[in-house]
Formats: C-alpha cells, structure tokens, sequence
C-alpha cells in the first residue's frame, strides 16, 4: 500500500480525493500497488464528507507519518505550500503539486532538495492543467533541442478573447459575462494581466533550458488593452488576437514574452477556443507539435495530479532526473527581440503612406468598415527597440499589437 | 558509454543517425552518459558516408556483442525484423522500434521479454512518428478511464483529404499529386485502404485496454470510394471528409474502426491539415485533450526513435512497466455500435421522404448545387445493423459516410 496525504481539500483537493475513488482500480493496476489517502490536511471540517474521518489540521502529523510517502499540495499561493512541500521532501517523501506560482518561484530548489533525497517533485498539473506538457517535454521531446515554446495557458483570458472575436464583444461585456459563468476571479487581475501565463511560461522556459527563469524578468502584457474595434481589424487581416506565452530561441539566447498578439489562421493555435488551453512546440528534429486540452477545472486539474501520484508511486525511492538547475538564465532583452507589429493610427493612409513606409518598411493597408478617420497596417519584422524608436514619430498611433510568425 | 546498434540505414536508420549527430551534446546530457553509435546493419556499403566504418552485414555481430545495450530496429516488415528484435530482447539489449507492423503483431510477446529480461521495448515512433503519444498513454493518462482515442494517423491520406477539400480535386488527381511529391508510394495500397492506420489504432487499442488487439478485427475502410462530389457535400454541411481510426469504450466493450467520417468544425481534428497527423483522447475524468505533430518524415520519426534510446538509456536494466497482456480482446462487432450516417441517394427528396423518416428518423435534406436528381441526408443515431437493414430497402443510394459524434 501506497499512503498519500491531501494538503487542501478545496476544488482540486476535492478533484483528487474523487478521481482516487472513480478510477482507483485502474490506478491501482498501473502503480502495480493499493493508493490510499491517509490524510487530507485543510482546517476546515467536513462532517459527513467520505473523508471526514481522515481530515487533520497540524502538518505535522503528516510529515511525522513515516507511512506516507508521497504529499500531494494543492493549497496553492507560495506560504505555507513551500514550507510544507520543503518539509515533506526533507522527511523523504515525494510531492505532486498543482501549484504554478510554488514551482516558477522554487522549482529548482524542491528538485534538487528531491533529488538529493532520492525522491520526485513533479508538477504536472500546475501548467496547462490536465495536458500533458511537462512529462512530455522531460520524457518524450529529449531527442529534440527545443527552439520555440507557445502556449494559450489561460483559460479565461482565452474565454474571453474567443468571445470578442467571435460575438465582437466589449472586453468589459465579456469580463462580466466570464466572472458570471465563474470562469473568472471577482478580482481577475492574475488572469486578465497575464500574471498568471507569466509563472507558467516561467516554469516551461526553466524545463527547456535547465536553468532558473525568473518570472519577474519575463515582459507580461495583459488583454485589458484590447478592444472590440482590435478584433474587427483581426477578422479584415484573416487573423485573431490570442494571449500568448511564448519562450524562443535567437542564436545562443531564449526569451520569453506574455502579450496579446494577432495569429493567423494557418497557426495551429488559431483555432484553440473558450477555456481550452493549448502548446506549440517547435523542436529543431520534431518540427512542429502541439498539446491541447483543458488548462484548468477541478476534473482535469486532478487527472494529472494523480498521474503524477502514480508516476511518483511507481518510483518511490528513484529520482526521475528533472534538467533545471539554479543558476539564473538571462533572458535577451525584449528590445533585442524581432517581430512584426499591428499597428492602428488616426488619420488617413494617404498622407502618410511615404513616412510610415520609410520608418516600417512595406506596409499594406488595411481599413475597416465602420471605423473612420484610421486605419491598420503591419510592419516589417524589426527589432522592439526599432519599433518603438520609430513609433515614437508618430503621435497618430493608437495601439499596437504584436503579430506571431 | 552507452553503445546502440541501428538495424536498417533508411530513411529512418539515416534520421536516427544525424539526430544524434546534430544533438548529441543535448542528448548526453539528458542520459546522463554518452550515446554511441557502434554498428549500423545494412545489407549496402555506404562509401564516404560517416557511418561507413560502422556498417555491418550480420546480425550476429550485434547480438553477440556484449557492448551493445540497445538495438534501434528501423527496418520495418515482419522479417526479419521480428527476429533481430526477439533476439535482441533475449540478449538483454533494450529495443527502440519504429515498426508499426511489428508492433502490432508481436508488441505483447516483444514487451513480455523485455519484462521477463529486465530492459524494455519502446515505440514511441511506431504510432504519430514525432508526435508524443505512446509514453503520454502509459505515464500521463494514467488517472483515467480513457473512453476514447480517435486519430488521424496517416499522413499520406490526410493530404489527400485536404485537398480534395480545399481544391476540389478528384480523387485520382490527388493521388498523381501525392505521388508525384513522395507523399504517396507507387502502391500506394497501405495508405489509401486504411492499413497502415489500422495497424496504428490496434497498437493505442491494445495500450488503453492492456490487452492484445487484433487489427485483423478492426473493420477498415479505406478512402479509395471518397469523391469530390462527397466533399462538395461535406463543405454544404459545414463539415470535412477525414480518414480516422477510432477505438471507443461503449459500457464494457471496445470497438475499432478505421474509415472516413464527416468530421464537424467544432472537432479538434477538423483543422489537422497536409501531412500532418493528430490523436484525440477522452479520458473519463480529463475530458478532451489531443496530441498533434508530424506523423511521419525522417527527422520527426527519428526524433521519437532517439527519445526511446534516451529512456532505454536512462532504465538499463529496469523495466518500465507498460499494461500490454497478449490475451486477446474481443472488440464489440462493427454491427452494434451505433453512429449516424449520411447518405447520398439518387432522385428527388419530395417522394422519398416519408419513407426515409420512417426509416431514418427526421433528417435534414441537403442539396448540393450543381449535382442534379440527387441528395443526402444524416440519420439519426442508430447501429450499423439498423442502418444496413434499413438501407437496403433503398436501391437508389449511392453513398453512405460515417459522421463523427
């Protein structure tokens, strides 16, 4: 018998205990051993909850408990998850968590504490939820030398874009609209400012190059900027406007970048819609691939938290070998970094067609109907410093939005 | 060191070889020891080529070479890969295999050897070619009940399909073209009759049963009966034409199928496009995820090959546990499972209807401009016994298509 500990029974707390108990004979076959839940840590009661009886409120007893051998964290938020999962790994005992802002802040930290214990720290679920992302890029992408990394990691701001694009919403329409289905935080801030993409492209941009990625250091540019008018020039361009994380590869450099940008239709994310999450990854032997499926939801979020309750019960003792180490990677400035940009300016093309071309390269024009006295066009691929240093020249222009590819 | 042993310098055999060539550095230190190429068997000489010195004419050589810890068997078709594999296994050398058929006929007696000796068997490539799928099935969807897996799993038909759909070209044009870009053999039977999809949905059959599916069982239907009048169709119903393999758990039963659907645009296949492949999945507590890629090509196949050398390396002498019996799995009869069809049919919708509805339930006529004394319908949910039985009271039918979901 495999015992494991619950810390936090709230909705993927909830998600763990009730996936254990639909598919426990299915697992236990897989693990090859009987998983049990010993405890569940919250300090709530539960009176006539199945786990009533196995609920306890001192960590404590948990981590004295040499029977259990894998913690499952599921708190969420840096304290007390950290101090906890830091002392189960020190006690010997594996950690499964969910936890994306524990893993981008101290993964390499609790990886190594794991390996050094010869015990797993996996976390599975605390990027794009119930898709498989991190045990693939460990386990199966290791031929490969990763050269780009994009996801769509946020349900709701995908949500939310997906219903401008498609119902040409106001973003404060569809912001309402997802806080009422509960899709989004009555303070939606960490979704809607990209703080939430941040930590997971962190996490992501850490496993494809081994060494430490700080989120802080990842230029975060949110969707409260976007409007519905941004969206009509995306449909007149044959493209969409998608919230990315993305880590690429210049030369010897990564960096890694969370903004809105226009996707077109040919990207195999355009058509990743509502709260599905979904990541690109482009290796330099694989080519092109992509993982898709539910990013979050109490179901999906736990499925992977057991797979890795499983994994780590099939190598209790064995440290499954994790590259990404401590030392701190620098990111190439974004200023460094080439893109195109969508650009809308007040005015009319004609008397700046000539400047605008002579700062921006060729440019097409493209004017929609409804929206006088402006217009949109695309840039050249040039450097975010060429841009803004030229952008700068012109006082007309009113938004811009980065485009992918 | 870790010495390996490449059987077949073909198009894979050659990719395996120049991706470690390429990422060696990378791979090395992902294993944590240094891959080496030792021998590549081939009936040829390769001149000037890098590997010249390496190539070897007998087999014996490999197996009896105690250094050699893991064979690459890229050589496809039974024999006489089935042999060096067996052999190679019994040896105690882990194999990596690219060989759908092998795989499929052999996979349960190849991993129960490779139990029994402690090593493994790995074809992460025999099924998707770069794409992740194997390894996500037996160590990420390990929490669930998987209900479904419905791929797109050959490249050469998906092209085919594509643009027959986009350009409205025959059937036969299509083909020529395939050819004529190497996308498609001179016989191009194994693609176009669905044979080489078969074989890959009874490999991911047998995985998420644990049992030995036989693809001898799996009703396949190729898409050689597919026209450009049936996509005209598909396009007037919003839907597309796919060549799928499917494996669905229906209560306690499986069944398989390969063959063409209506597919609508709400479905993550309907945009894998080209060549590229994609497998769906339903799990009973992760809901939808799906794995997309290039399902073929040398680089793409390799990179999964090497990502198998990579796991053997890091597991010499531990077996990873793959649920894979060779007691055969009784799939439910193509008769009893239940789908919806749509049906072109000669004449005019006005007289027939009655007649259908009784039979069909309420349908939808579909007209199609420009195909004259004509029209199609969808039925409603019924099995395929049903529908036979009922169609064959309508001589006047000229083609049914399966529609997905």
């Amino acid at each position: 018998m495999v015992n494991i500990a619950v810390l936090g029974y709230g909705t993927v707390g909830s998600g763990v205990v009730e996936v254990i108990a639909t598919n426990g004979a299915r697992i236990n076959q897989r693990v090859g051993d009987e998983i049990n839940i010993k405890y569940v840590l919250d300090l709530r009661e539960f009176p006539g909850d199945p786990i009533q009886e196995k609920i306890v409120h001192d960590f404590d007893t948990i981590v004295e408990d040499p029977d259990v051998q894998i913690v499952v964290e599921v708190m969420g938020g840096i304290e007390p998850a950290y101090t906890f999962v830091k002392r189960s790994l020190q006690a010997g005992k594996s950690v499964a968590t969910s936890n994306k802002a524990l893993v981008a802040k101290h993964g390499a930290e609790l990886l190594s504490i794991a390996r050094d214990n010869n015990i797993n720290f996996l976390f599975e679920a605390s990027v794009g939820g119930g898709i498989p992302i991190i045990r693939p890029l460990n386990s199966s992408l290791t031929a490969d030398e990763i050269e780009e990394i994009t996801g769509i990691l946020n349900g709701t701001t995908n949500y939310m874009m997906t219903k401008m694009f498609y119902e040409g919403a106001n973003y404060d329409e569809v912001l309402k609209e997802a806080q009422d289905n509960g899709y989004a935080e009555r303070n939606p801030e960490a979704d809607v400012e990209g703080y939430d993409a941040c930590r997971k492209i962190a996490i992501l941009s850490s496993l494809i190059s081994g060494q430490q990625v700080d989120f802080e250091d990842i230029y975060t540019e949110g969707i409260t900027q976007i409007t519905k008018e941004d969206m009509m020039y995306a449909k007149e361009l044959g493209m969409t406007i998608k919230l990315l994380a993305s880590c690429k590869r210049h030369e010897n450099h990564l960096h890694a970048i969370v903004a809105p940008y226009l996707l077109n239709q040919e990207h195999p994310l355009y058509n990743v819609n509502g709260v599905f999450n979904a990541v690109f990854v482009h290796g330099n032997v694989l080519g092109d691939a992509m993982f898709y499926g539910s990013g979050a939801g109490k179901l999906p979020t736990a499925s992977a938290v057991v797979a890795d309750v499983v994994d780590a019960a099939k190598h209790l003792h064995r440290n499954i070998m994790t590259m990404w180490k401590s030392d701190k990677l620098e990111l190439l400035p974004i200023e460094d970094t080439r893109k195109r940009y969508f650009v809308r300016i007040g005015g009319e093309a004609s008397g700046l067609r000539e400047h605008l071309e002579r700062d921006f390269g060729k440019v097409e024009i493209v004017k929609v109907e409804g929206l006088d006295n402006e217009f949109g066009f695309i840039t050249e691929e040039m450097t975010e410093r060429k841009y803004q240093a030229n952008a700068a020249e012109f006082p007309e222009i009113k938004h811009m939005i980065r485009v992918e590819g």
